[in-house]
C-alpha cells in the first residue's frame, strides 16, 4: 500500500483507466467503471486488489448516502420477484437502485440472482438500476469484503437504495446483517418456521418480516401468519436501535403493499437517523469487519507461506505418530513462522 | 521450545521438581505431581507453559491407554450423581478413574463439578480416582488445550478410564467431542428435547443416550423415552465408526443398569479397536487441534504485539471516520505486523 500505484492501469478491459480516471467516471455514475471496479474488488490478484483498494479509498468521502437493505428468505419465497417489484416501485419514486447478491456457495444453489436474471428483466433494462450477481467463488470472508466494497462503490456511483440479496443458508445472513442498515426477512404463509428452514437466530436479526405471495386464497393465511410473527417478534429482547420489528404482507403478483414495505423502511431510517443508531451501527460494522479481516488475513498468510507449510507437514507427521502434542507443535510452528517473517 | 529448560524448576510449589523428576513421579502415578503439572498446563505464564509442554511431550509415549468418555446433559439431569455411581462401579471392577470438567464459562454456571464436590464425596476420597474441576478461566481454546493435555497426563499417571464432564452449552460439547473416544448424552424422561435444551446437533454426536433417574414411577416414562430416542437416533446417517448409537436407562439412586452403560462403552471400544476407527479418530482429533491451535495462536500473538495494537488503534480511528475501508486497513496492519516480526 505504501508505494503509489496511480500509474498502473486496469489491463483486462480496454480502454484502460488510471485510478483517478476510474474514480472520476465512477462518481459520474458510469456503470462500466462501476462494473469494472467491482470485478477488480472480486479478483484475488494482488495488483487488482491494490488498484481497487485505491479506488475504494478515494471514493469513501462520497459513500454512505444510501439506505442499505439486506433481503433474505428461503428458496421459493419469491425473493427475485419481490426484488423486481420493489425495485420497480423505487424507480417510480425517483430512486436509483443497486441489487447485489451474496452467496458464498453459489456453485451449488440455483436460487441466486445469477440464475434469475430473466425474472428480473424489467429491472436489468432500467438505466436507474444496477444488478450485480454474486461473486462465483471465494471464501465467506472474501465474498463479504467484495460485497461490502461493492456497496461503497455503488453509493459513490449515486445509487441511493442498495438491496443485498442473500440465499438462506445461515452464515451468509449473519454476514449480510453486518453490512446493511435494515434486514428484511421474506416468509411464506402456511408453512411453519421449521418447514421454511428459518432459524430463530435469523428471525431475531430481522427489522421486518414480510409475508410474500399474499394474494387470492393466500391472503387470509398471510394475515394469520402476520399475527403469529408479530407475537413471536415481541418475545425478542428490544434492540439497541429502539426499533420494533414490523410485520407486513405483500403480493408482487398483484403489486399489493409493495409501497408499505418501503414505508416501513423509511420510518426505520428516520428513527435511527434521529436517535443516532444508523451512524453508530455503521461504525461498529466497520470495526467488526476490520477485526474479522485481520483474523482472516493472519491465518490466510500463514497458509500461503511455503516454508511454514513445509514445517507444518513435518510436524503434523509427528503429531499423528504421537511424538509431539498438537498444541506444542502449533506453538513451535507459529513461533518459527513469526520469526522468519 | 528450542533451548532446554530441564534446569528450570516449578517455583510455585515446594518442594520443586525438574521436568524429568516430574515425569518420573507422574509415571509412578503420583497424584501431587499430576495436579501440579495440570496447574501449569492451565497457567497462562510462558515459563509454566514451557515446563508443562516438556512434561507432556515426555509423557506422550505413555499415553493413549485409556478409554476417553465425554459426558454431557443439561443441568438437573444428574451428571454428578451419575458420574459418582459410574465411577464407583468402575473402581469395583478394578479401574482407575479420572474425572475432568470442561466449562469455558464456569464463572456463570452452578452445575459444574466445582460446586458439586460434596456430591462426589465417595469418589473424591478414593485413591483410585482423580477429580479435577474445570479451569476457572481462559478462552474456549485455552480450556480445550488444558483439558486435552490433562487427559494425556492422567493417562501417563495410569488412569484407564477418563471421564470428561461438560456443561450443556453447545460450544463446549463440540470441543469435548473432539477430545474423547465415546460421547455419552444423559437425558431425563418426561421432558421433550426442546425443554431439555438439547439441540439436534448434540444428539447426533452421541454414541449413547442414557436416560437418568429411571426409578419408581419414572421407570415407565424412561422406557417410553428410550423407544423415542431409539427411533430418533436411527434417522441419523451412519457414522464412520460403524457404531449404532445405543439407548439405555439407569438409576444412580437404585444403582440400576450402571453396569449396562459400561457394557455399551466396552462394546464400542472393542468394535472401534477392531475396525481401526478408535485410532484413526484419535489421529484426526490431533490434527484438528493442531489446526485450531495454529489459528488461535496466530490471532493471539497479533493482539499481544504492542506495536501492532498501536497501529491498529490509529487505523481504527480512520476506519471509524470513514477515511479508510476496514478491509484496506486490515491488510495494511497485517502486512506491517508480519514484516516487523
Amino acid at each position: 500500500m505504501s508505494k503509489s500505484i496511480n500509474t498502473k492501469y486496469i489491463k483486462k478491459s480496454k480502454p484502460s483507466f488510471s485510478v483517478d480516471e476510474t474514480v472520476e467516471k465512477l462518481l459520474e455514475g458510469n456503470i462500466d467503471a462501476l462494473s469494472r471496479t467491482i470485478t477488480l474488488v472480486e479478483s484475488t490478484k494482488q495488483e487488482d486488489q491494490d488498484f481497487s483498494n485505491e479506488v475504494v479509498t478515494k471514493c469513501l468521502p462520497n459513500t454512505g448516502n444510501s439506505i442499505r437493505i439486506g433481503i433474505t428468505g428461503v428458496p421459493g419465497v419469491g425473493k427475485s420477484t419481490f426484488i423486481e417489484s420493489f425495485g420497480n416501485y423505487l424507480i417510480t419514486i425517483g430512486k436509483k437502485v443497486a441489487v447485489l447478491a451474496i452467496d458464498p456457495s453459489s456453485q451449488k444453489t440455483g436460487g441466486s440472482i445469477l440464475g434469475d436474471k430473466t425474472r428480473m428483466e424489467t429491472l436489468v433494462q432500467n438505466p436507474n438500476v444496477y444488478v450485480r450477481p454474486s461473486p462465483s467463488r471465494g471464501s465467506l470472508g472474501g465474498v463479504a469484503k467484495a460485497t461490502r466494497e461493492s456497496i461503497l462503490l455503488c453509493e459513490a456511483a449515486g445509487f441511493d437504495v442498495i438491496l443485498v440479496e442473500t440465499v438462506g443458508v445461515g452464515q451468509s445472513e449473519i454476514s449480510v446483517r453486518g453490512m446493511v442498515d435494515f434486514f428484511l426477512l421474506l416468509m411464506l404463509s402456511g408453512a411453519g418456521d421449521e418447514l421454511q428452514g428459518i432459524k430463530r437466530g435469523i428471525m431475531e436479526m430481522a427489522d421486518a418480516v414480510v409475508i410474500t405471495k399474499a394474494d387470492g386464497d393466500n391472503l387470509k393465511l398471510a394475515k394469520n401468519a402476520m399475527l403469529e410473527y408479530k407475537n413471536a417478534l415481541h418475545l425478542f429482547p428490544a434492540s439497541e436501535s429502539e426499533w420494533i420489528p414490523q410485520v407486513a404482507h405483500c403480493s408482487a403478483y398483484e403489486n399489493l403493499n409493495i409501497d408499505k414495505v418501503w414505508e416501513i423502511i423509511q420510518s426505520y431510517e428516520n428513527k435511527t437517523k434521529l436517535n443516532g443508531f444508523l451512524e453508530k451501527n455503521r461504525i461498529s460494522q466497520a470495526q467488526f469487519w476490520l477485526n474479522e479481516r485481520i483474523n482472516e488475513l493472519l491465518i490466510a498468510k500463514f497458509y500461503q507461506d511455503k516454508e511454514a507449510q513445509n514445517d507444518k507437514l513435518q510436524l503434523e507427521e509427528k503429531v499423528k505418530k504421537g511424538i509431539i502434542s498438537p498444541f506444542n507443535a502449533a506453538e513451535q510452528l507459529v513461533n518459527k513462522y513469526l520469526k522468519n517473517e
